[in-house]
């Protein structure tokens, strides 16, 4: 069969996907490029179509052994991919966060790995930019947590800037979206997680608080901009600043949680 | 005076410095935005005209007392500022890059609040993307370093996405730029820096590494997709990984430079 076209109406029908509101009536997404590709597959049953150009699905052939490949062409690829140079390969995906309730009893990879209740989990309120959320996501799978919880008025999980970023962690850690900051919050309370916010106003420094770090923790982190708000820090159990030793004002949002999440870590491992 | 249209000559001047060859030639590059601009007017000598809208000059009228401002239309503005939406002030400025043996003796925030010699650097090979080397900046900043060398192949540490994304730390840190990441290495080996490479393959754990961390360290960062070349690694007196708790195969460049640069600091000020 000849690869479809942009005019195709399955390329027209998946291209829609690029928007928000069609994602949020679907319940459907794109995944776009190999390691995104590669995580999609890793529980086939949420991957609906996999579009490939003729050269992509030659040279990603190991990528794609088994799975039924729809080839479309290099300008329909365009269309389907929000990256300047399209990898050539999109995967149309369902929608796999979680409730909320179930995210809060996920197991923990240090958890796994050590005695005592080592459980490390994200709240991200009102995170505005794409990449930024895939990259937290990211540093929190890599930083052994049990899962991120999208909160308030936070960027979608599904924005094809967020799934890239992730570099795959999106498919890898359980995930939450919650509209309500404080419900996340108290959720992870009841689950036995301290809450604690980061805020450049901290009382706790970062560094010189391992004894509370090696309790299950839930970090909370705020907008780009504004960061956390008087009644989300007030509803944490603890609000610790990272050390800043030159004449930076402050740190970026995802180098800051990744500061955070890293030191949780390091204090639990040592516990 | 009625503010300067797009057509003017100083403002199309101004305009050619978005190019890196023009930049390079004239030795001049543009700060674009009020926490920029409040960096480059710390050292007024550097700055050669501040360009504004009269809205900004009314809205940032603190910042510009005492400095001679070109008003100009919002349209010439547009084509001055990298920004989807200009903040309306943008300076040009001079060079800020230092000799890379005059680097090799700045003096480090750590150093000067502690006993013994806590001097920390960080070098850039290959970097790429304009707003990782800023993130990089803004890091090693925050976590006290002496300063950053961008080496190699790297972003041009004067594009204004760079510039945007240190938010000011690129005129508060000395840095240099050096074609060479080997002679990079040396100097810093000279000036009696280790020097340890970030690399996920590295033998040594960042997390167990604090005895090797309170000597004066060079970090050294490689590219965003490929790493170090080995020719670098080799050159390095060690290799460090990060530990990777979950199932992210790894971490991006500015979070892995955020802990790499802590981590050095946290053992600092504990040593």
């Amino acid at each position: 069969m000849d690869p479809l076209t942009a005019g195709n109406t399955r390329v027209k029908e998946a291209r829609k996907l690029s928007r928000r509101s069609v994602r949020s009536e679907r319940r459907l997404f794109l995944a776009d490029g190999p390691k995104a590709v590669e995580g999609a597959l890793e529980a086939p049953d949420r991957v609906v179509e996999v579009f490939a150009t003729p050269r992509a699905a030659e040279e990603y052939d190991a990528l794609l052994a088994g799975v039924a490949v729809t080839l479309v062409e290099k300008r329909a690829m365009a269309g389907l991919s929000d990256s300047v140079t399209p990898a050539g390969v999109v995967a149309v995906c369902r929608f796999i966060d979680r409730p909320l309730d179930a995210l809060m009893r996920t197991d923990h990879a240090v958890a796994q790995s050590r005695s005592g209740d080592h459980r490390l989990l994200a709240i991200c309120a009102d995170i505005r930019d794409p990449g930024n959320a895939g990259t937290v996501i990211r540093c929190a799978d890599a930083a052994g947590a049990a899962g991120v919880v999208l909160a308030g008025d936070s960027v979608d999980a599904y924005n094809p800037k967020t799934v890239r970023a992730s570099v795959g962690s999106l498919f890898h850690l359980p995930f939450a979206v919650e509209r309500d900051p404080a419900a996340a919050i108290r959720a992870a309370q009841a689950a036995g997680y301290q809450v604690l916010a980061a805020d450049g106003r901290g009382e706790l420094d970062l560094f010189e608080s391992d004894d509370v770090l090696t309790r299950p923790t839930a970090w909370l982190f705020g907008n780009e901009a504004h960061g956390l708000p008087e009644g989300l820090t007030g509803l944490a159990d603890g609000v610790v600043s990272i050390p800043i030793l030159g004449r930076a004002e402050s740190l970026n949002l995802a180098t800051a949680a990744a500061l955070c999440l890293y030191a949780s870590a390091r204090a639990m491992m040592r516990a």
